[in-house]
């Protein structure tokens, strides 16, 4: 099942916004088993709608539209749409309803501008948005089936998933597909790929593994995808193969599915009653940053010291004047003792500590750009590593903060000596 | 001049990435005056790249194609290239000399897997890419240019400004355009619009204004672009125009161009020789993050404290019990305190405060979710202010962010009473 994407606007032809809907909706119908074949990112006129919809009922059943359904006079999609499937158009009631309803949460009634939108092709079939004023609309013709939606990401997934992909689903024969996610910290791609040669090789054809890295922040997710008929049949022979991969990757998986590396450390400090307080001084607060992203985590988070001068290393953490002499800000014994000042001024179990050269400049031949120690503790013991990274600035902050949080998440399970 | 990019890679189709490199091209190739017609993105096969091609050349004139030229077996671009323009493929010594010299770097010699990348077709421009190790083509028939590059986003913009437009522009007549863009914050697209309501009528013709929202930090940049055929000229016609923007808009524009709103404070600080630290509640570090992602920040931002907990809101910002207990962790009286806190605490001329709620659960009648107070001081003066916003955790962090940095910098030019 072959599918082609249309992306209508001059936002995306002029770079002003990245096309985002089309990777949205090219990973959901591929996960319900259309391919996608073409990605089409054309102008906001009836004739490269005209030109694109003959390119793309050349080779696929299937089309997606998302764009041009506001009620601003650029937005020609709708009635180039009617031209092209030679309909009239007709006032709508239910989309002039859903209008009114959408406008009286904000107190508002439905405004000359927006009687257009309820304006509809009679002969479509109409797919109401309750995410948004303007509705889907549904073509066929000739066996092949067209869908179009407004361009406002929020509606795109509204409507691809409460009308598009189950009235898809009511209507033709898919595949099953099912998908299993982990989420891996501590190497890359490459390693990851050598590790699970193996595994991969010895991979029924039905079942595929994918590798999805980030690499701004040094995380990968690995989605093992089964295709085939039967969901309960391909359920199992998907579990048999999810659980040969811990024994393989060990502590490196740190999550499945939607777990973020900062929920899987806040549950962890939850569950063992724990509280966390965080010393950084390169990584600015991103640290905390993430921390405090999960809805929830006063719960376990206390507070965090951004230690950026060495005065305040000192004045509020208890480093030592003599230990920043000796061995400098970005050292074993510095992060050391800002872990163990945090956890004494700030009471907490656990602490993370981290100091370095996030660049681009201020490195020497003796501690390069990208050189940063981090400590992390629980209670009385502590565990520390010096990690060796590059010259942007941006990505040594995110990566730390990766490592550091992945650091603590090891300790607490004994995974480190 | 129209044109087309053509965006190779299965990991496009199924969703994996976002087709960054066509935005960037888009917005490159409109700033040179080149118009893009559309955005193709296709398979990594040679039948989809002929199609594609053959769709391409039926509208364009400039064709500008990125993928699929690395040495894995998936990379099938340049074979591709090759046939559809009738060329023989052989060695290019400059290709080889130029990933020797990659390779070198990280003292390693070209292994067997890349000799293929020094294989280019017989007829082509080739294209020294310094910025990795697959060359860009250029190919030329019945008057139309294929410019081929690789995938990896660093490598196109590395060949797009230092190969394709220099050859382009000595080649081909463009019209000339140039832009300037200003920064702004604190109001919305939909009040800036209304603004320049009148500025935008009394534009000529050759002068666009684009606004460019990003809504999630709650940021506009408004760039100005003049079309036109003498740079000077148009230069000279931007400038009366963009003067014009100031005194309708104020103080809401905090920079130009590639300034950042933190780099822009931060150079204030700077000048004014002073030095800053922040108190954090629920902005949880996001602020601190945001300063110290400037390179160079040591000189002007001194420390932080993510005073998450009350205890230490009361221990180490000095927050009385009692201000708590009246007021409550989410009050005016509350970040006054934290920020004088701060000053004192740090020793800092100027902080940052920041106490609210940032959702989506733990609100009250009084304090719906999105209450949130932020302080800002110089010295002895001392500003505050209270924000309503919406029940998305992630949005109010980021734009209380903004709002504290834009207060912090509208307060240091007297422009609050």
């Amino acid at each position: 099942m072959k599918a082609t994407i249309i992306n209508i606007g001059d936002e995306i032809l002029i770079g002003q916004i990245v096309n985002t809907n089309a990777t949205w909706m090219a990973e959901k119908l591929n996960q319900s088993g259309i391919a996608v074949d073409r990605v089409l990112a054309i102008a906001d006129t009836e004739k490269a709608i005209k030109e694109a919809l003959d390119i793309a009922l050349l080779n696929s059943k299937l089309i997606f539209i998302t764009g041009g359904l506001g009620p601003t006079k650029d937005d020609i999609t709708k009635k180039a749409l009617a031209h092209y499937f030679e309909m009239e158009m007709a006032f709508h009631e239910p989309t002039f309803s859903n209008m009114q309803q959408l406008f009286a949460q904000y107190g508002k009634v439905v405004d000359d501008r927006y009687q257009v939108q309820a304006e509809m092709p009679v002969g479509a079939k109409i797919m109401i948005n309750k995410a948004g004023t303007a509705s889907g609309m549904w073509f066929e013709k000739n066996g092949s089936i067209v869908v179009a939606m407004p361009g406002v990401p929020r509606e795109v997934k509204y409507l691809m998933t409460y009308e598009v992909l189950p009235n898809l689903k009511m209507q033709l024969e898919f595949p099953t597909i099912i998908h299993q996610t982990l989420n891996v910290t501590g190497k890359g791609e490459t390693d990851l790929a050598e590790m699970l040669e193996d595994f991969e090789q010895k991979l029924p054809s039905n079942i595929k593994l994918a590798y999805l890295p980030n690499s701004m922040i040094g995380m990968v997710r690995l989605r093992l995808s089964a295709y085939g008929e039967d969901a309960i049949v391909l359920e199992t022979q998907l579990d048999h193969y999810i659980r040969k991969l811990p024994p393989i990757l060990g502590s490196l998986i740190f999550g499945e599915g939607k777990d973020t590396l900062e929920g899987v450390v806040g549950q962890m400090l939850l569950k063992r009653g724990y509280n966390l307080g965080t010393a950084e001084s390169c990584t600015g607060g991103n640290i905390a940053h993430k921390i405090t992203s999960v809805a929830g985590c006063s719960a376990y988070y206390e507070s965090s010291v951004i230690a950026y001068s060495n005065a305040i290393k000192q004045d509020l953490l208890g480093v030592h004047t003599t230990t920043l002499e000796e061995h400098g800000a970005v050292s074993e014994q510095t992060v050391i003792e800002m872990a163990r000042g945090t956890q004494k001024l700030l009471n907490v179990n656990c602490s993370i500590a981290v100091s370095g050269i996030a660049g681009p400049t201020g490195g020497s031949p003796e501690k390069p750009v990208g050189t940063i120690w981090i400590a992390v503790t629980e209670n009385e013991k502590i565990y520390t590593k010096k990690l060796q990274l590059g010259k942007d600035r941006l990505q040594n902050i995110e990566r730390t903060t990766t490592i550091a949080l992945n650091l603590l998440r090891r300790f607490l399970l004994n995974d480190l000596s």
